[in-house]
């Protein structure tokens, strides 16, 4: 079978582990070079032009249907919890909070979510809203899982990397917002972020207030590819 | 018809223009934003994705044939010839030379021709060897129109931007080879650099002689995608 395999950028030095093992079964396997930034960024096409039988997509769970023979890999992550005594300090005032995080680290929510229960907090953690699969996991274009939950909680608190994530959560969302970064070891309310990130996006609709063209970007990955909207957004300029 | 349109970066800027023109004709015009590096950079994917009836494709020549509606508008830009006077100067002992330039301009060349006629020089303009298209056109990966003629001249002359082009035709070469660059008002022998990439490209080489693993990359562009070469070049590894 000829197979492409394809990791986000921080997977990536498993590729060769990954592609030997396959090999040694038989296979004939390609390793995709391109960078990769969700389940919705799939290399179909990359897929097709080497004339692949199955894409294997390393590190995001399964998000829409495509007409390809894909395999999902899931990463799972055990961060280190060594912070979340040191947030308690951050989270005194509030006694139910609502707790999110990313897909690899879905697998130590539970655990999470017991150490606060201990620590005499009420734990919230929401459904996903529409492409997210688990509970308490965001994704940027799923940040349900906090959403749903804002009125309930006192406070919010997200476990994971980065600031893609929790910043969608964040927008979406009205009370105190705690980051949790284990790998990075940070622990900080992120609420200030809130305004700037209103106050920019607001600047560039009034920047484009005086435009005489306007643009709409159709993108072409699998999962963000939305023509229709794009042709009623036309219709509507 | 649904049409996407594809323009190398530098011609861009004319990208609406088209856009107007086609739509108003009835069309559903679409502009591809990746950048393209040649005729065999086609934006086929991006097309099949939009579910494209056509892609037109600028500044290009037709290079190999695909599966696809593709229609190929050449550009021809006239650059200033101001800087012919002055390069005579640097070919004062060269009585024969051989003449190479870009698709864009390959119209320009009987001009150019005749000048160096009118100052007693011979000229040799070679023929393209696989995938360029007109006498005296040289490509990235097609510089037979210099290499086939180095034998007969005594200097080499390429008019035209950049150095990507003349890079491929010096190496190519053994002879003196001036460049012409009409909108970087430059006139210069580039032969010092052949001994410099000869020298880079073998340093490589070098460097790869203690490697435990190798690479075979595959390129997904329409006009460089060669799977058998890189299946025979893993064997052979």
């Amino acid at each position: 079978m000829r197979i492409l395999l394809q990791f986000p950028e921080g997977l990536k030095q498993k590729a060769l582990e990954h592609a030997k093992s396959l090999e040694s079964e038989g296979n004939e396997v390609f390793i995709s070079s391109s960078p990769t930034y969700g389940a919705c960024d799939l290399a179909l096409d990359e897929a097709r032009s080497i004339g692949a039988d199955k894409l294997v997509h390393f590190g995001h769970a399964e998000f829409n249907k495509v007409d390809f023979n894909v395999e999902y890999v899931e990463y799972q992550a055990d961060a280190p919890l060594s912070l979340l005594e040191g947030s308690l300090a951050h989270l005194k005032g509030f006694k139910v909070i609502g707790l999110v995080t990313t897909i690899q680290h879905v697998h130590q929510l539970d655990g999470i979510r017991s150490f606060y229960e201990r620590n005499g907090k009420s734990v919230v953690i929401g459904k996903p809203y529409g492409f997210a699969k688990k509970p308490g996991q965001i994704l940027g274009c799923d940040v349900g899982s906090a959403a749903t939950i804002d009125r309930k909680v006192e406070a919010h608190v997200y476990f994971g990397g980065g600031i893609f994530h929790p910043l969608g959560a964040l927008l979406a969302t009205t009370k105190p917002f705690l980051a949790i970064e284990p790998f990075a070891n940070k622990v900080e309310f992120i609420d200030a972020l809130r305004g700037t990130y209103l106050k920019r996006s607001r600047g560039k609709v009034l920047a484009s207030l005086g435009a005489r063209s306007f643009g709409i970007i159709v993108s072409t990955k699998n999962g963000q590819h939305n023509m229709d909207l794009a042709l009623l957004l036309k219709r509507r300029l």
